[in-house]
């Protein structure tokens, strides 16, 4: 078994996933390699994400655990489709394709709204979205592209809308870690699977 | 045992080492309490980061998996100094105190330079490194501020100075790690213990 | 016959597709409805940019006329995947969702490359196209952005690159007018057709 | 009847008005050389505009009809010198010598105030003007170089003034246009006529 | 004698030329008053900017014995008209009123050329000037706007176009005292004297 | 006597304290050489800006006039402290190594705060002064950064915390002479003394 049966959904026969060298599954630790199989199981494709940053076992382990700390953390009052605006507004803000399109398409499936990744990655103010979501967007953007200039006042913005501190945790650290993922992702040229393209564009 | 017997060093009289909850070490997990103390073992002190991010122990443990695969790396040919002179440059561009305080002091220490936090926090162009570290440096800030930005010449002027494709990823996990450490510091209003400030500023 | 039959294809139930009055077409004068109706008939659906613009009848027939005075220019030696690369790409910037959606879809129509337009949109620098048409897209972006910049030395990078001066005289009325189209479709709040988000998707 | 006759008043001796081939008049199609014809006996000399649009009678036909249908429309409320401080304004930002040379005599002109260009071409906020024509330009000046940040808070202020919609549209169009404009004065190096340089700097 | 047969130039009928108390003549100390007298007999009228600073006596000798150093210094290889480039460039890039009008009027004196203060002032790339002086006025800007990007290959430029470290610095005091200069009139709103607008706007 | 033994406390070992030729204290005009020996008797020792400068002997008679006039201004009701709090914070901006350290010592010694320095350099938005303090340090940096954006707003929100025009005219003379103060440091690669970097560091 070769990888190129098992991420046949990527671009193969143009650009690589990476431009950092791409393990084989089988030459994996055993941990990532079930983590990456127990994902294909339910994706039914492997993102590329877990095959590049496999490069770095160590690196792997503790992004996909801060990964799953962040996204599922059970407290969280912020929204599955909430978690992907933020990320799809601040990786278009990064120029990270990889992140936004395949958060893009996280972001149409559990929004149920085939438009929405698109509207947000072009422009957050042009989407059909509450007031509220803009606002939280308006901060996650703030502390992405700038964070020296964040202070009281914006999270006195934030609570007027009803978010407590727990949800400025939460919207900081997806911030953080997906500035940190946008970075990984430009340097390594990570490519979005194909999948990820078109993926839940018709309404239901 | 309380706390402020354990983190003495911070500032208690005044300003809060967090917005956030800290919690009491005896109240944390046991993997999280033992790996601050080994910390304070070695550091005599505990640093804040530690205390402020434990109110959240999963996020607390993929940080600092993070951070020890990142920093640790035993195939980095990038020297500590370096990797600190990256941070302490990037965490001055974000506006984070803890970063630079806390890094500045690691970075005087490993550079045994008493004045080279300072200087490379406030301009590393006037700062006495090398001409490969500056290269090294304006990648960092480019990839830190505009990362939408970076492209093939990039990793060519690197290339000239000698760095290797593996050493720019490893510039990149240091700028994106730390640039998630920023975030966190300046959301939570993460306090820097009073000792890293002092730290290694004379001449040995 | 009213005009919610003639685009019915517009997301009608939600979103008015400008912030201003959309006239309906039997209101229109003439050589306006038949230009939409050609347009109609070749299409299947009618772009809403006409029905925006219809608003005001001078200006639709006027940048209309320049519409096709820049896109039909027989001379030019600009593909018509290239001129729509350079409409996604400064269209992003200025962060327009009506221009960056339908002529994403005419890039894909051109190019006959499905995942092209959200890679411009994103990050040309990340897309997989020339490097001559990378320093095409650089020189848009600049123009489009900070045109006080703009100097003999970007007129000699694109010349290096086998660029005319009527090439970037072309390149020039694209930034130029749609720069126009961009600012109109943002104050009017003009909604892309559904059609545009999916189409030419599938590679074929 | 030669060319440097009919603009005797540009700098023939040393700059050329244009990088790029300008046309003789008689050369011209006969609708665009008595359109230029009109403009001639109505300000005493040709404006370079015309002249060097000219190289292209396609786009020198829809600029004119634009420039036609947004300056001259009947309804507008914005008054000849308010829309002349927009586009002194926005083509200052833009760094476009030819429109804040040629606009901003004819806003001398219209405002009967011999200071009033520069004052606006260098910093508006310093020119003696209402506090709702500072809004107006403002936004003009958002608009321009930052439209992916106009939102519904920018109608807000400017309906605080008394600006409706179809003003606001106004003022879209103008930014739009000279937008276009300021990038084809630019790319061509057009030059303004000495005259527009000293016309109306004296008060009467 | 009051001051306003004195400076009858300025607009004393509508904006008062500062925000702040404008001395009488004859209330100032009598070296300030010498000064400013010596200065209306050379020019035949008051430039504002000696009424404002007057305000506060000591800043004045300062201010203008700094002013005197730098413009007359005797080894200075640039040229009067070149400084007054740079007074123009900058003044323009911080948006001053005064000294764009000011020194604009100084440098048409200097430069015998009525155009150039505009066409420097509106985009010094597109003025008839030489490479040379646009690399000065490049680097007078880059200093002026992001000092903190000043580095090596700065001066290696400007060395390359046979500038030496003396004329460096000329540049360096100048960019820096008119930066004092601009923030003085921007927050006084000194007004520039009606004269200034209009002086050596004819060729001779 | 030479200069080395005056100004031991440099780092003469290594980088030399300016770019440009450094004069031995002999060679300098009486009232040069005699204002310097007076700093020295106060200091213990010679700040490397009085040596710097003294290369033009006018100009520095002007700067250290102006320094005086502005930072002893008896009238002032801004603190020494205050007045430091901007240089800092202004000079942190500008990339200014010799004024941030320099000046950080000095309000270190005026605060009698060990950490102020570094908090207001790396980010006044966390350092623990008052609103108050927050909003000189806003408006001296916008002022600093982007005068041209300087309005009437800026003087209502300064105002409404209590300064009056006098004080806005002292917080203007500040940034704007320690904005030549950077460029001139930035240009000479002024280095501070090493004394500065450890001054006043422990709480007293």
């Amino acid at each position: 078994m070769n990888n190129s049966s098992l991420y046949s959904s990527s671009d193969a026969a143009s650009t690589p996933i990476s431009r950092y060298p791409v393990p084989d599954l089988n030459s994996l630790p055993e941990d990532i390699r079930n983590r990456i199989l127990a994902v294909q199981e339910k994706t039914k494709f492997i993102p590329n994400v877990f095959l590049v940053l496999a490069h770095r076992p160590a690196e792997f382990r503790a992004f996909f655990d801060y990964y799953d700390a962040i996204m599922e953390r059970e407290q969280s009052t912020l929204s599955p489709a909430e978690k992907e605006m933020i990320i799809v507004a601040t990786s278009a803000a990064n120029g990270c394709q990889y992140c936004v399109v395949a958060h893009g398409a996280l972001l149409r499936v559990f929004a149920k709204a085939p438009l929405l990744a698109d509207q947000i990655a072009i422009n957050y103010l042009h989407a059909p979205i509450t007031a509220r979501q803009k606002a939280m967007l308006a901060f996650a953007l703030k502390l992405s592209r700038t964070p020296e200039l964040i202070g009281e006042s914006d999270y006195a913005i934030l609570k007027d809308y009803g978010f407590d501190d727990e949800d400025i945790l939460d919207m900081t650290s997806i911030v953080g870690l997906f500035g940190l993922s946008n970075r990984l992702a430009i340097v390594t040229k990570m490519q979005p699977n194909k999948e990820f393209y078109t993926m839940a564009r018709e309404a239901r």
